[in-house]
């Protein structure tokens, strides 16, 4: 019976939560609180390209997801940077400066970021 | 296979957490250890209307535990919120101060925090 | 030589605060940067009357910074609080639920958000 | 369909933690990045005697892990502890001071510490 | 122009902390707030010794309040501590701890807690 | 009398602040604490160039900080990023990145974030 602090990720894991999220964003958005729907359109705009490019952008927010350690954020800026092009050596190196800032508590946190990176294929 | 960063709440899971909850809690408190024991009363009583009502007091809990991300917290308050009476819009209302307060990493949290809303029935 | 952990606020450490606030306020926001800016104007929009009114909006904004030990953020707060006509009464009946939530690491914020409040004259 | 959040801690789950982290711990030392095997060799030294011994140095990893809430982290000092000979008086004194420091946002981490300690048997 | 980040601690420092504690903690008590107060009480029992000693629970509220990064607190245990018998090398051993768990984030406030160690004498 | 919270940054600040942090560094480093010393010596290899470029490491370590809000570490990456060549614009796309994921709270360090920059000249 695995709960998130152990289970191994799979595909269907990862679907799930990419089913899960789209269908609460949506009833959220549906919702119509200004607030609320303004700071989710900001999010997206967060990410995309100017003085510094989109991979740079993502990593970015890798590694703000990894040291405020926040599992569902972590997902989804892995699956952007391998979007991205970001390299298995670059992730790495993203996530070694997160767990000296943020130190061993993010070490769970990195497991299933490596975890969930495996998953995506390759 | 659901872990908590992307279950759909059901009544179940919404009655094993109350089990959960409070076969622990009375593990703990039979232990008899006099810091917590006080602490879990004080906690109690926290809540209870004063110069502020009770509806003020559980939209204070809720925001603070949005923003320090606690699910069970979360769960917990969103419960009383509407055991006291607050409104959809209201509710709304108090997670986006948390949103904007507390970030982007809130928002997992608060996608939860309406499921939990949802699963209460209307 | 004071710091911030054992200043006695007074008037003029206030004002200056409002200052270097409002002057970098202006610098960031005369930068132009999209993203920055949206989120500044989003910030002051959170805080408007809705479903909940405001002077319950700066409740949940002054507990969401006690949690989270945001000193500057709580003065902002401690001060809007007043304008609300928020009373000494509901002030610490929001800072309890803060203490009780956040435990003792908020109790250093919380002595400088009543010191605050004290400068505020009555 | 449990989460972490109300899951009832049974040695089935205990070993499937202890499997995950050792296959992961494995695939992020077989990559070879040096700042993060250098982190990973120095978590374990860490806890060994010295001017402090062994045991009372889990208790420090326990209640830093209980205050950033880092359910991994609290189940693996809840392990050593009972190696290191900590008395159940003893874990509840260190989750109190935890608890009190950190607040009530502590107490399902709590729950989940005293429901590990309780399946590593008597 | 000294701030708290930078500032050499100083007697003078530590004794005005002292002071602006002592006043504010006395005006905070005086006001009556049951759930303030009962917490304040509280705070002070965890540190009795019970099945630790009094020096094992500052030590652990010492790394507690480090990996929380809360500077006052942590001058508080200091202080403390050295009142209990902890030794220098014991000191580094807690510190240490409290940084390989938090992280380089934690890194200023050891400056601060060494520096406040150094401000009590030989 | 400025404390940290409203203090405009000064080229003597930042001074002030490099002979503290160089003078409380020896004396830890002089204590022979192995865990601490091979710490500082890992934090300081985290950002040598790899995979990714110093410069984008300085970023990372940038945003990270600003989103667990430690105003040294701020500071300390400000100063750096300066010095690998960072511009304004990529500085306000970073700090952009820590705000929307770290919310208002990041607000306070951002502006002194901003200040610190401005002191480094032109």
């Amino acid at each position: 019976m695995p709960d998130h602090t152990h289970d191994a990720p799979t595909s269907a894991a990862l679907e799930e939560f990419r089913l899960f999220r789209e269908r609460m964003n949506k009833e959220i958005l549906d919702e119509g609180n200004l607030v609320v729907n303004r700071f989710f359109a900001l999010d997206g705009r967060t990410y995309e390209a100017g003085a510094l490019d989109a991979k740079t952008k993502e990593l970015l927010g890798l590694v703000a997801s990894l040291v405020l350690r926040c599992d569902d954020c972590v997902t989804y800026h892995v699956v952007r940077c391998r979007e991205e092009g970001v390299t298995r050596d670059e992730l790495f190196e993203t996530l070694s400066v997160g767990l000296v800032v943020g130190g061993s508590i993010t070490i769970p946190h990195m497991r299933r970021a490596v975890a969930r990176w495996g998953e995506l294929g390759g």
